[in-house]
């Protein structure tokens, strides 16, 4: 298994992705990595490193694209980006999976112009796992496509369905499909007609229906689909809704406490740990032929480990031969 | 000012709905509530609560929609609930106001058939006030409308300023449009659209573009635009997170200490109470010819006669009059 890690992307890029990749390689004898990026300063830190093997190499890219940047300039302007280089490896099958912590809208955004998508796929997805009062749930599409057909969250639901099972190990995952109400004509023309798909298809029997905003950490359901625009909300919104509150918790909680304060402070890191999502290794762009895991901007070296070995768990479990079985039998429905 | 209070609407209604009226009623002697439900029981329970003044009032109503009542099946199986008799008393012009703590899809529902919309308004949105880390923000619409267009949006960022100003007492609120990243081009159809129509605006000024889900809970607007179907969700997520969170919180941290359990209880529920919106005093349904008040369902009397108060300083401040001034000069932009 031979893995392109965009070696630029990420807040704290290239040392986490060095040091993550080094972890992986030690960990996993059947991978190879090839990072990607200013070949110079990668050969550099590479040596710094100390690690001498021969499965870590290095594909030489001149642009990096920031992470606050516009991915419609990025495009444009840096053709020679290290994400790009990423994508052109992959379609030149010269590596089976990229891995980026970079910029998320120019990771998807320069993936889905190499248009490799699996057959019969309309439109990737981005699934991500959130933690719940269960376990954990796949929200999917968290922003890959902001204006989805019903055809599309159908596909979703599918693609889902399988990742949650092969990944999570859910044995029948449930489908659930965001809405604000849980009557089957709640909603509007796109949820009302992708509830109809969904209950009149081959997956009719793993739909539970509506789940409301309030179900998804409840754990109402193992899959949650809706439309990019909406996932991309949802997963900003929690980890704001997260991140204020941890920060309010944490001032208030100890600041009602004498002589433990350092207990409750160790405990609070140790939670916040638990609710970071690149801990599962990751958000993989579903529908694409080949494999493509998003990371987390904030991924340290653990993180990109994890990803990186989520991305041969990926290949082994046959995930995407089995998309693209269950959409040859039933593209929609 | 006359309101009618919906006095069967709540988790727990109608005890904490009479108790938080009559609060009202000792704090504000220019209010009168008109209590709409079973008029027996009604009676008695205000008998038992010892008040004897005369200006409460009962209106009958024979029905009650259950909270969790599918909206559609009440509007059609209910004519006489005491959703319905609230709407018909504002649209007779016998109250100035309704409050309801009931389900808020029949509130909504009962109320939009009224078509009792100020002039100019051409869907009605409900505005809820949400803590962030900067204070509060304003979110609109969160369910009113689920495929809103983008005159539609552009008469939220209108209207909720002007509530944010009045209400929230914000000088010169900052709207912000919720959307997937801050490029102008972003999003989908409607959010581009909304986001041109905004910045030609009158409102343009105030308008500090996109804010993403991120972006809410850091306090990057005051008022914060998108359509009922975005919002809602948000809402609920916001709701399932917090209350995930918090108890995850609450057994992590707690369970971490050992003299000071107690202390880091109560600190927890003191917390809790913070991120309670009821507090608040209730989301209005901005844009009707009239006051509603939309309540949580958990609210307790506290949280009645605060958006009983709430009711008379929508009044006071004017909000309508100056809703119908701004939108007579430019309806749309």
């Amino acid at each position: 298994m031979r893995i392109a890690l965009d070696a630029m992307g990420g807040d704290f890029a290239p040392e986490p992705n060095i040091t993550g990749a080094i972890a992986a390689l030690q960990a996993d004898s059947a991978l190879n990595v090839v990072l990607v990026g200013p070949q110079d300063q990668l050969e550099s830190q590479i040596e710094a490193s100390g690690y001498s093997g021969d499965r870590l190499s290095i594909v030489h890219a001149s642009q990096v694209v920031g992470m606050e940047e516009k991915p419609t300039d990025a495009m444009r302007q840096k053709p020679d980006s290290s994400i790009s280089v990423c994508w052109k490896l992959m379609a030149a099958r010269e590596v089976d999976a990229v891995v980026s912590a970079g910029n998320t809208g120019a990771v998807v955004a320069s993936g889905l112009k190499t248009r490799l998508f699996l057959k019969d796929v309309k439109r990737p997805g981005i699934a991500v796992t959130l933690p719940t009062i269960a376990g954990h749930a796949v929200l999917m599409d968290v922003g890959a496509n902001p204006s989805a057909r019903p055809s599309h969250l159908y596909q979703y639901a599918v693609m889902g369905e399988i990742y949650a099972r092969e990944v999570l190990r859910v044995e029948s995952p449930k489908i659930g499909l965001i809405n604000i109400g849980s009557e089957d004509v709640k909603g509007n023309d796109l949820y009302r007609d992708t509830y109809r798909l969904l209950n009149e298809s081959p997956l009719k029997d793993s739909f539970v229906g509506n789940v409301e905003g309030r179900g998804l950490y409840q754990g109402e359901a193992d899959v949650l689909i809706c439309e990019g625009f909406v996932g991309n909300v949802v997963l900003k919104v929690s980890e704001g809704m997260a991140d204020f509150l941890m920060k309010e918790a944490s001032k208030h909680i100890i600041g009602s406490l004498d002589t433990e304060r350092d207990k409750a402070k160790q405990a609070f890191q140790n939670l916040g740990k638990r609710f970071r999502y690149h801990e599962t290794g990751g958000a993989p762009l579903l529908g694409i032929d080949g494999i493509c895991i998003i990371c987390h901007g904030s991924s340290d070296a653990h993180s990109i480990s994890n990803a990186l070995k989520g991305s041969a768990m990926f290949k082994d479990r046959g995930i995407n031969s089995q998309i693209a079985e269950h959409l040859a039998q039933k593209p929609v429905a």
